[in-house]
């Protein structure tokens, strides 16, 4: 047998299939599996959105090849919507539809790092970014957050890491794994440090619209000089709209940015699903009291799990936001993976260990508690108390 | 500005938009455009397809994340189909879903070789098979395909072409540009050549569906010995099913292949899109009249365009198959861009300049015949003969 590509073959299986796997082993002797592993949210889509996306499914308008690009409506309609966010002047050519924002990372990535460059994102970090990096050969530098910056970079530390050979930076903001948010100053300093360096920043925004402060604006880099030069953001519909089997995300970026990507995004897909473009579409600007309605939602979430997690002394969060918590497991002599796969088999929990996340995680289990409402993660407390892995 | 990487910096910009601006700077005054230009099917989807699309996508069953191999359907659905195809002894596991072909291509591509290794492909080639290569950083070697053995690869050619650094031989049967049908002992004489030389083979079978002997197999090569430990098929619902727009191809290959193709499509795009895979994996078995009835079709169109050619003695067709013909055009002096971009502005006939397909095609233009209906295949001669791009 011939040999595969030896980067690919590396790679560890995908994660979220074999944390199922575990769930699937629990006996339900404790209630009903609750499931805190992939970050989807706990609610269905909005009928309407259910709705536009079958009226365009339906229609023959949306059958043949579309623009690589994007549906020039959702560009608009999307682009219209960056300006709201972020109080800044941001056009239709800004704009690159993907199928997703894995879809999203890979092609910004590529536009501006090939094989054996390199790329500085941050540790723990969101395990696509790693894995789509060493397929593409490109070498990977981290910068370690530590619990005591609430996961945060240190503007120093990217400083520093940023040698020669690092063609961009990559973060996650509000951060998975941690769900930390980088505040808008801490960015602001940070594409300083990219300017200084000549280096692109990579900003995946998936999560964005799930902010605590939903007035002010995530940061103000659409605003900072030359933003086209150094800036590449991403987003995802998958969770703002309850949307992740449809594939839909969308990059933000200079025109010249968008214009390297479309020949990435031709090679790799010709064009994001078309009829998914024009049903969001229609359904950004109507569903936007139903999302806002949902954003109070994980915010009520995020404060049951703290709640739950004081009462349960032996645990800890070292970082909680948006989507995600980044959780103290008490079992020093085990490591995530060992604490994970228990709790999922023996407490019907299932959750992500850390250490998929980056070296040193050992200790830390991602809980995507936007996945359950409050009354299960109510009923977390009681599985916790119980659950002794050692 | 930091620099873009220079891989997709020096990529031409995707060739279909720029041919389609041709097009629209042409006055009318022949009579209303002719496209011959992308692969598309010129008719619609089946009524059917569109309800069964319109269904699954407005079903809350499809909204979450999928398996990334593919909807269990759809994977059982089509390896039933590829069984009856080939009369050949396929699985579910053999099957993982893309969106579209040319995100199967590069699965496929990544799966064997990465950046540095070699990849064999026949010039001409496939725009974007040679552009996504190009994009990893893969070194691409070609074998030339003449008009006087039909555009078809010679095997000792292959033999020879296939030095200790290559990794993988990709093909295209029926092919893009130029319409050649593989025969089947071509392929396994081809296949038996990878096997001595321990490479891969990629073959990319897009319009597998549009063969002009329906009763027989296209190849036998998934009834050779091991052959899931060399071969990769790749197949496009796009043409067959007139659903691009929904983005859905799909790839055959070994249980171990299909496993590493896992680990490209989770970094890529997690899953395709599913509401497209459950309405096709219903649609399938209930076209099969349907298809075979456009099969018929996009045979008459061939015929038809065989006839026009006849009737214009300076043009000649050297190869013709499936959905394309690549024609030879009577004027030497002049490139096939300059003569597609001239035909598109004065004659109101787009089509692909054999350039754009490898080095050395400047006398030929790629005619997509399958997008017209006979009739206006037959309006084609008088604006043929009436152009003079000279
Ligand atoms: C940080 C981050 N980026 C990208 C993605 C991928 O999202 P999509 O469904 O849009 O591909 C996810 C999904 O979990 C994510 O957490
Ligand atoms: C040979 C070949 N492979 C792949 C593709 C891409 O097809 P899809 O629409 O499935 O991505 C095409 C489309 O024209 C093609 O001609």
């Amino acid at each position: 047998m011939p040999p595969f590509n030896p980067l690919v073959q590396k790679l560890a299986p995908p994660p979220v299939p074999s944390v199922f796997a575990w769930g699937r082993s629990y006996d339900g002797s404790r209630g009903p599996l609750i499931d805190l592993s992939q970050a989807v949210p706990g609610y269905p889509p909005h009928p309407k959105m259910l709705e536009l996306l079958k009226e365009m499914a339906g229609s023959t308008a949306y059958c043949g090849y579309g623009a690589i690009e994007g549906e020039s409506h959702l560009r608009r309609v999307y682009a219209e919507h960056v300006r709201d966010v972020y109080g800044a002047d941001i056009d239709s050519q800004n704009i690159h539809v993907t199928s997703g924002c894995n879809e999203a990372f890979i092609s910004a990535a590529t536009a501006v790092a090939g094989a054996g460059e390199t790329v500085l994102m941050t540790n723990p970090f969101y395990f696509n970014h790693e894995t789509t990096l060493a397929m593409m050969g490109v070498t990977i530098k981290t910068v370690d957050c530590a619990a005591d910056d609430g996961f945060l970079p240190r503007v120093d530390a990217v400083a520093a890491a940023i040698t020669p050979d690092v063609r961009a930076l990559a973060l996650v903001s509000p951060n998975n794994p941690t769900g930390a948010v980088y505040p808008a100053d801490l960015l602001r300093e940070i594409f300083e440090v990219c300017r200084e360096k000549d280096i692109w920043l990579i900003l995946d925004e998936t999560y964005r619209d799930f902010l605590p402060d939903p007035g002010r604006s995530p940061h103000g880099l659409f605003d900072e000089d030359e933003w086209e030069d150094r800036l590449i953001c991403l987003y995802s519909f998958s969770k703002s709209f309850c949307i992740p089997g449809h594939r839909l995300g969308a990059i933000t970026a200079g025109a010249k940015a968008v214009e390297q990507i479309a020949k990435i995004m031709d090679n790799i897909q010709i064009c994001a699903p078309r009829a998914a473009q024009a049903a969001v579409a229609q359904a950004m600007p109507m569903l936007a009291d139903w999302r806002e309605g949902n954003r109070q939602e994980i915010v009520r979430r995020a404060k049951a799990l703290r709640m739950v997690i004081a009462q349960v002394p032996a645990w800890r969060i070292d970082a909680v936001g948006a989507y995600f918590a980044f959780v103290r497991h008490p079992f020093p002599s085990l490591n995530s993976a060992e604490v994970a796969e228990r709790m999922a088999k023996q407490a019907g929990v299932i959750c992500i260990p850390g250490m998929y996340f980056g070296p040193g995680q050992e200790q830390y289990l991602r809980f995507a508690f936007a996945n359950a409402d409050v009354p299960t993660i109510e009923r977390l407390a009681e599985r916790l108390e119980n659950f002794a892995a050692e």
